[in-house]
């Protein structure tokens, strides 16, 4: 089913879906027969709003496959992340907040360390404090080449985000870094003619780079890899007619969902509350929401189990103030796994909700990963939790006579 | 899994397969929290068949996709709908038992109203009475057009199936109706070189009906829309190796089956009961039969959940009537979900029962929506199943050594 045939049943509604995702939901529980942070979680209002929705277990990307933050959002967002790629450099930058142009070529940079010779001593120069970083992108801002423009965005330690400008640039480019000390950084090299003036520029760029950091040791020179644009991709108001606004504090989830044509709604503060803030003084504006929780897979990467466990409960704390607006589809998901026991992303199906008055519920009153594996919606790939939520909110209209 | 793969898998057997369609079959509660219109259904015969049974919930055409009865039909006889689709014109045709050969171009008529201008007032002629279409019907056959044969065929109201019969006649043309008032119907264009003789032909019927109909107000002008020929498939014999019979009441559905290569048996009556009784008169004749019930679906579009119930429970009181032939395969299922709270076709999965001797039972004494979620064919794309139910006909051999 491709996006062509879900575009031409497309029909126009005045429903709202909201969609909370709640960044690494899926877990494991710390002792064999144990339960998951989900599973541990005291979550009332999730567990009576699950009685009354379809559960399933959603496949980011395939069988065996931890995702990315990227790869694991276009998946749940209803794109499949083997088709549409985002780049390392395109991620590095809206990572940072950063408004990449569709044009712009992006990449990650490494601030790294050279011995006399020109031979890397550390990948990662040291991995410098973030002050220090901040002062170097300071003078690599200053290198100027006719015709093109050049940004450098501090990320944090050793690590920046690095924009080219231009017209014709392509990004087609090999990488600098050669993954190991001892030798020399790799000039790059264009893949395809359209990317050689690209390639030119950066490597000029890197050659004045070089001068500049001279004395600046640990931090004497950089590596650029993962060059890239945005992906051509289809957007949400193109292909499903939806307005659709993405509520998230990370600049990453905020570049992600601006790709697919969501309008980055302002929060005013750090908090989830302030998250659910912004959705209920949006709610008549859009007819989609994207609200994304980070902190759940923050405390699942730090393998912090109990930490992600309330998390999960203050997000179950605020579901009343969105099912105080009425929203016709809920769809409470992950975009991954993040294991408490992993301290890392993973492969594993991430359990998910969908609430409408039309779906057929299962009568399962509570939101765990055992739960949604008895659900009706199965274990399923991501991409296709977006269709069926379209189609709850009455929005496909029947194929064929 | 393609055709040609399961086709040169496919072996003879003396085993007989019974595929029972109820209509729009899935449903939902009219209530949160309630039962759907076949849990509600008393079904002591369907639930018994369900403990020796692997139940599950097939999806028509895909996720949050709605299927028309054609796709539905298609998916559940084994063929990806998205892969052959069956045109509007040709839906038409065999929705009134029009013996459509294979190179006939059909199209769906609309009996309409113009001005003096010739510009339309009505696209659907105020819906005249069935019996003045089938007068008109009789003053349109009258067009003679050298080497080509016409056919108009009423369905009901304004509207009127439209057949030509001839040699070379494409079926890339464009319809006339423009879907509006105040213009002119719109002449017939090829989109391709191989349907220009067919549109020439279009519209110089359609020139000769304007002036047939000229004093024949409200309905003084035809609309033609959906132009196609029979898709290209292969047949139940061909792909198979099966005999196979449909048992269906309506025009549609015969066609529909007879496109798939089943022969349309006679049934001499209307009741569901003359269709079991066409069953077991023909059972000897056949390796496959596809028996249709219509009225389920015809309950759940008119909103009537309680006659939903009813059609149910009839069905199931047939059942032993089908048992006693002693098939070795039963399928029981539905083209799509028509939920009376919907009163329309919708896009929910179909509960689905497979029945045989080697069948792995999923030991579930109940036969409705969450019964099969919980069953061992899992949530399955509804052309999977005859895949599955010609296994347990054994007629698949080993694949590999």
């Amino acid at each position: 089913m491709d996006f062509k045939f879900l575009q031409n049943l497309i029909v126009p509604a005045q429903t709202k879906i909201a969609m909370i995702i709640m960044d690494g939901l899926g877990g494991l529980p710390l002792e064999p027969g144990g339960k998951t942070e989900l599973e541990t979680a005291h979550t009332p209002n999730l567990d009576a709003l699950a009685a009354q929705s379809a559960l399933g277990l959603t496949v980011p990307v395939g069988p065996g496959i931890t995702p990315g933050s990227g790869p694991g959002h276009l998946g749940i967002f209803g794109y499949d992340p083997l088709q549409y790629e985002i780049g390392r450099g395109v991620l590095e930058a809206l990572g940072v907040d950063f408004d990449l142009g569709p044009h712009d070529v992006a990449a990650r940079g490494n601030f790294c360390s050279v011995d006399a010779a020109g031979l890397l001593t550390d990948r990662r120069a040291g991995r410098i404090p973030t002050d220090v970083n901040e002062e170097l992108a300071k003078l690599l801002r200053t290198i100027k080449i006719d015709g093109v423009e050049f940004f450098v965005e501090t990320v944090k330690e050793h690590r920046f985000a690095f924009v080219m400008r231009g017209s014709g640039l392509g990004d087609a480019l090999t990488e600098t870094d050669p993954w190991k000390t001892g030798v020399p950084a790799l000039p790059v090299h264009a893949l395809k003619p359209d990317s050689e003036k690209a390639a030119r520029l950066v490597n000029q760029f890197i050659e004045q780079a070089r001068k500049l950091l001279a004395d600046k040791h640990p931090a004497n020179m950089i590596l650029l890899r993962g060059f890239a644009r945005y992906p051509t991709m289809p957007t949400y108001p193109e292909l499903f007619g939806l307005r659709a606004a993405a509520i998230a504090v990370s600049g990453m989830y905020r570049g992600v969902a601006k790709l697919v044509g969501m309008k980055a709604l302002k929060v005013d503060g750090e908090r989830i509350a302030d998250e659910f803030t912004t959705l209920e003084q949006n709610w008549n504006d859009f007819d989609f929401f994207y609200l994304h929780v980070k902190k759940t897979d923050t405390a699942g990467e730090d393998g912090d189990f109990p930490r992600k466990v309330r998390v999960i409960e203050e997000v179950d704390a605020l579901m009343p103030r969105l099912m105080a607006l009425k929203p016709d589809v809920v769809i409470v998901s992950g975009d991954h796994s993040s294991p408490a026991l992993l301290k890392s992303h993973s492969w594993h199906p991430v359990p998910t909700l969908l609430y409408s008055r039309y779906v057929r519920a299962d009568g399962i009153a509570e939101f765990g990963e055992r739960a949604c594996a008895r659900g009706s919606l199965g274990i399923l790939p991501a991409k296709d939790v977006m269709p069926i939520a379209l189609a709850n909110a009455q929005r496909i209209a029947k194929f064929g006579a």
